[in-house]
């Protein structure tokens, strides 16, 4: 696990994690996260058609570019749930955005976990009441914040960077939940960032947007797409640096610093996927566009043959090539290569002969922690990177297991 | 298991199927079915992009709409073998051809197994050269011919029908293999069906392509497309119903009967899915159109989720919502009710309150065989019915425990 010390090394945040009562196991499952200053916000969501009650007010609120906090409860998501769930969501909002002395609209509010249930209102109330007043800085309030919004996750999420933009130092640490898209009742991908950085929320948006598309995009533990997930950031400018208002090396720094953190965050989430044991990464090349290059990334981190390949340390590449064939991707039979591990199993769209020492490389590979899956179309200039993970008999457990 | 006696109930159709060593299990292998006199012939094959050998090859054999003959092997699917593996899904219409004393243009060939080996062609070619003499009428061929294309399969698939048309009885008779899409190594959905009905091939096209799309095209085991799925039909017309040449009761009659045909062979790949030990429905209406009832009967029969749901006998109707809302389809969230085993979980987008026993039904339902979902969007009437199955970890020990 990162370092816990994460979304209040930022200056000026404070946050806190608490149990109010939603788990029926007792676990922490309300949080707030708020900075003492205004922010400059920004948010990516769900695709999901049916999102959550809770995804329809923070789009809203993130729309003018300027938020404060955050509130979020795990437990129940507050999914298809009526105009009762929308004036839940609000009354969150309401609620922390009294207790902190903010504009309501200032407020984002999260929820994860089963769909189709009422929040218990009266609990999360009484836990915002209870809450709001202890939000601290340090180790202990980040961690509680982190542990409050799992579900099925093992372990907490976390990352933190920090950026030297001339003379002033940029902090911004992120958490995480996620482990698979709805896990026995429970879903969903959440991260929340946080930054003292100043910078405009037109450029936030921008850049959060292309960093959440090389990272939490490009991940998949199940291809079942939550009708919650939502990446926020929230950035107050108390580093003092000059304010970010346009392009140029400042915001590409940054920008390669939220990259590197949000990829930190998605490669932490597709390592705690459920039931998963162990990474592959697909390196997918010379595809005919970028978007060719992610239909066959997405194809091999989604599939259940490749993913139980990968499970049982088969280099049985044949599954590679259909999930290729299957992607809709352009694709030349006879130009196709592919490999594990860095070794070509198969060269032109024929098998190539490995020696024994060869093939006992791979499966050595195979057996490590990363599985490095090469795909090369030889056909363009596209290129990405996806991640996956291997598909066990616990993600069955996980899943299945469960009676109502 | 349906009745065995099957492809040669069909007037003036012979078979028959042989180990020829090419699985080191030793199992049956070989088989090749023919008409004592030219027949109609239609072929649905797959979309994957990188089809292998004998899909090329049986795709043009079927284009001038006359064919013979069909030899299959099992083991080695003849995939991402290039030039030579084209040479050898030639080679074997070309020896079928000549053993037959028939034109090898008018022998389809299929191949089903590990992807990216070279076919042992001396031992493909002793095999026919010892079965072709063969070939009989008769439950115990037909049996051996439904064997010899199983790889993972636990059960041979077949399927008889007769239809009266005037005067004359036609007999149609089908056998299947496939249950997951790539098998430890072994592949695919193959599907042969000989008829002794009169048909143009025009005709004989038209009907099989919309027949595959209600049966075959609605199916999901794991969401994998094949490198090598052919549904092939050849009808030799030896029933002496007046030839079917133009659209009317009889070509409706025949329609129907090839759809129930169809259907029964797909359901029967279901229910022998990998690992698989209960059959859901997805039962799709008021979508916007029949597009997105499709993709909605689609996504639910490929969810993870909901596959482990059912599974688990777990009534968690929040995943067929979390399945609708990323179909792609049009969905109005306020319009939207589930049901599982006729019972309304969800009326228009917001949960039902059940009572105790209307509870216990509904997990009752997802304990039988058979498991029904209903899915009605409110919003037109696109209406599409999807068969998948549930996914245990079975599904991971035939397709992980598998080392090279």
């Amino acid at each position: 696990m990162a370092n816990l010390y994460n979304i209040t090394a930022a200056k000026g945040f404070r946050t806190g994690g608490t149990t109010c009562g939603i788990k029926a196991s007792g676990k922490p499952d309300l949080m707030i996260i708020t900075s003492d200053s205004p922010c400059s916000v920004a948010g990516v969501f769900t695709t999901n058609k049916m999102p959550g009650a809770p995804v329809v007010v923070s789009k809203r609120h993130v729309r003018n570019g300027k938020a404060q906090a955050i509130v979020c409860n795990s437990g129940i998501s507050n999914v298809c749930t009526g105009p009762q769930g929308l004036a839940d969501a609000l009354t969150m909002c309401l609620q922390t955005g009294e207790q902190l002395g903010i504009d309501p609209a200032d407020v984002l509010v999260c929820s994860t976990g089963v769909i189709g249930h009422m929040l218990p209102m009266g609990k999360i109330e009484a836990g915002i009441e209870k809450l709001a007043p202890k939000l601290a800085k340090g180790p202990k309030a980040d961690s509680a914040t982190a542990r409050a919004i799992m579900t099925t996750d093992l372990v907490p999420k976390s990352s933190l960077i920090r950026l030297q933009l001339g003379s002033k130092t940029i902090h911004m640490g992120g958490i995480a939940k996620g482990s698979g898209m709805i896990a026995p009742n429970m879903a969903t991908m959440l991260s929340f960032i946080t930054t003292d950085i100043a910078i405009t929320p037109i450029l936030l948006k921008q850049v959060l947007k292309r960093a959440a598309d090389v990272s939490y995009n490009r991940i998949s533990i199940d291809d079942d797409t939550s009708t919650s997930d939502s990446v926020l950031i929230l950035a107050n400018g108390q580093a003092g640096n000059r304010l970010i208002d346009k392009p140029g090396k400042n915001l590409d720094a940054f920008e390669a610093a939220l990259t590197t953190l949000c990829k930190d965050l998605a490669y932490q989430i597709v390592k705690d996927g459920e039931g998963a044991t162990r990474v592959y990464r697909a390196q997918i090349s010379g595809a005919a566009s970028l978007k060719d290059a992610n239909r066959n990334g997405k194809t091999i981190a989604n599939s259940p043959l490749v993913k139980t390949a990968i499970h049982g340390n088969d280099p049985n590449w044949g599954r590679l090539v259909m999930a290729v064939g299957r992607s809709g991707a352009k694709v030349k039979p006879d130009k196709l290569d592919i490999g594990i591990g860095g070794i070509l199993l198969c060269k032109s769209g024929e098998p190539v002969q490995l020696t024994k020492a060869q093939l006992a490389k791979i499966i050595k590979h195979m057996k490590s922690k990363e599985v490095l899956l090469t795909v090369n179309l030889n056909l363009g200039q596209g290129e990405a990177q996806w991640l996956g993970c291997d598909l066990s008999r616990e993600y069955i457990t996980i899943n299945a297991d469960y009676t109502t």
